[in-house]
């Protein structure tokens, strides 16, 4: 994709994110032009998600070093160094996302708990150092915790999510804050039954993925399109 | 109810159940024409269900042969395997509901809590097979699993609810959804004080059943009419 | 007040409950004139709670004759039995209130948790018949279950709330609903500090109360006269 | 700051806050003008927070002798005291915040979750007494309670926050709030890993808070500032 489609995706997934209450003053997400080595981002705390354009997007390469737009996130090393080290990381997610980060703070595993979320199957690794992800060396020890995983937990920080493409990242987090969410509602009725990595197995369909990607991201997109922006609106429950 | 009928009041009930975020990018809902042997069916995963009007509504016979229309969702055998089996299934929704499938992730099985909930006095059963149900064979085993009863849970993945009509479908998803949210919320207050099943049979009057679907149908339509269709909004406890 | 009057604020009332999620599909609220020993009822099941004007108020004696509109709601001898047996019960509220009912659903005994919630001091004795208040008869049992309290909790079913007027019937509801979304908030995180029935008639000031009613009032009104009337917004915990 | 902007700035926090859902009918806000010895205090119960103005700012002296406007909040002590005997409480909100006044229900001491809550890290004393801080005997009572703390809980009504000017204050409640609310949910699905006082002295950046909350002001000031005022919009997790 040029760069023209890479900033017009990523700022529209910038905006559904923060309908859904996924990004907002905090998180930032990231695509990956591998012939070009660049690393395309949405920008840091403080601005307002909700209305991010193309224009808005920061450009930088694996270094860190900006080649367009103005000031990097602070936590800028989640992204470079997933991109650079894992071919398949070619958009990551960085998220204070409300209901999976419980995970990062109650003492309890993520385990799948809905046919959606076995794409979790594998687990989902706990960062537990307490400092941001500021530094190239942390970025390194986080992106070799969550290895060929899907998906990382940072203690009581977030969470940062790997999708081959945007829309993948996008449903993968998706699908994850709900997983959450189920998780904490059902627990209060009962024993979770969650999923066992040998179910995940048999059940996930993972050729299927982007086609289910695709669908998700052509429903969220018509959301956001007739959005009007009001703050707190915009966050439900994946049904 | 000639086609227009249908294909009107079908549109409105998913605008509806998009509107309480019962229906969003999963589920769908179905009305069958015994006259014709026709089934209704609202539009698959993807599809934007809050802006469904009634030229989106797919037909389909009941061997799942597309009729008018394109893509069946794929999760069709739900509806026709009902629809053929049980007389009185004239409308059956399949839905992602988040609060009643939490009863089919926690390990609790459901009973009413409240006045309105008796009418799933009889209990709801709860399919354990961990594939979507895509196909005949696996409809079947879901209709005989519900037999008489009026919906099904589907472990880790949503509910099955089945009616006379429309209206009566949907004013028993609504309900069961608030059964849910109310065990759920009062579970963590103490111990929950459920029906039993003959206080069930002692309350319920199966009678008056049609006249209150009405009366909430007509509640919901009139909500939905002057609904802006904002994403997130349109969801409330049933007060 | 005159008839005017007495519709005018009836039926604000009833948008301001709809707004917060109060009253909707079900629940209805009064209030009694003693001059003519006439009682303003708020319509009943099926009617769009958020759109009601004072043209839309239902007269009856405290027999349950219609005098002006149509068809009453079939649990009115709720209202004519505490306005013809308690004379400081000139507003009666029946609601299907989302958490207060939680109350009527789990083993738990209220209690108030926060200043707010002394005026519930006295408890909330639970009625326990689960039947429709449709007859005289258990109206009058209600009634004496209530005795010189300010509410009552309906098993699996909803709360009755008594004010010497309008405001006071609102405020106390209002108080009440977030008194148990806070018991059910604050619960998870440990054991419920509540008043004593003691601490609560020191620290409540019974003659402030129609001062803080008016307050709670007006501020009400105000948002309510801005609310767009969308499905789903309006509600709120109270801070 | 000059008193246009102060008054410009209190009233742009008292909206902001009424839009997050932590200033409705109670609460009520400051900032001191240590020069003139004046403190600048948003409106008390009743009125609507949502569109107040920087006209509605009310000014008093440290006696709680009106200098411009009309009535004071009863519980003005809690500012005046503070401003008195602090000098860097230049900003003081009493807000009855619905999740972190939880922790002034249950019985459970607070501790940070996140690494966004370590400035928490020396804990948040509890206020026991049960009358309204009214008088200025409670006021210092109160004061002398939170000694160089950020923050006090007062039992079953409410927090005080104080901060070095309002947009310190503002997001300092915040983010109190939204490690209430993550407290509150992560719990119910294991016992919660909360940072010790030492892992929070390591991990909070004292020097960096301004920085923080000037980044927090401009986020938030941008969501008020295209806020339809729409009732029960507005509120969303911290993400």
């Amino acid at each position: 994709m040029n760069d023209t489609a890479l900033r017009e995706k990523l700022a529209t997934s910038t905006r559904i994110l923060a309908m859904q209450g996924l990004l907002g003053l905090f998180g930032h997400i990231s695509v990956y032009q591998p012939e070009t080595k660049r690393v395309f981002l949405s920008p840091g705390a403080g601005s307002d998600k909700a209305t991010v354009q193309a224009k808005d997007i920061l450009i930088a390469d694996l270094d860190g070093r900006v080649l367009e737009g103005e000031v990097l996130p602070i936590e800028w090393p989640i992204h470079t160094t997933l991109h650079a080290t894992r071919a398949d990381a070619l958009s990551v997610f960085h998220l204070h996302a409300p209901r999976a980060t419980l995970f990062a703070i109650a003492r309890r595993e993520f385990r799948p708990v809905t046919l959606r979320g076995v794409m979790f199957g594998e687990g989902i690794p706990l960062h537990t150092e307490t400092q941001l992800v500021m530094t190239v060396e942390r970025g390194h020890r986080l992106a070799k915790l969550i290895g060929t995983k899907r998906a990382a937990l940072l203690r009581g920080h977030g969470i940062v999510v790997v999708g081959r493409d945007i829309e993948e990242a996008l449903y993968a987090s998706v699908v994850l804050e709900d997983e959450a969410r189920n998780a904490m509602e059902a627990a209060v009725l009962g024993e979770l039954q969650t999923f066992t990595p040998e179910e995940c197995r048999n059940i996930n369909r993972e050729d299927d993925f982007p086609r289910r990607a695709r669908r998700a991201w052509k429903y969220f997109a018509a959301q956001e399109a007739r959005w009007d922006r009001q703050p707190g609106t915009g966050r439900a429950p994946l049904a």
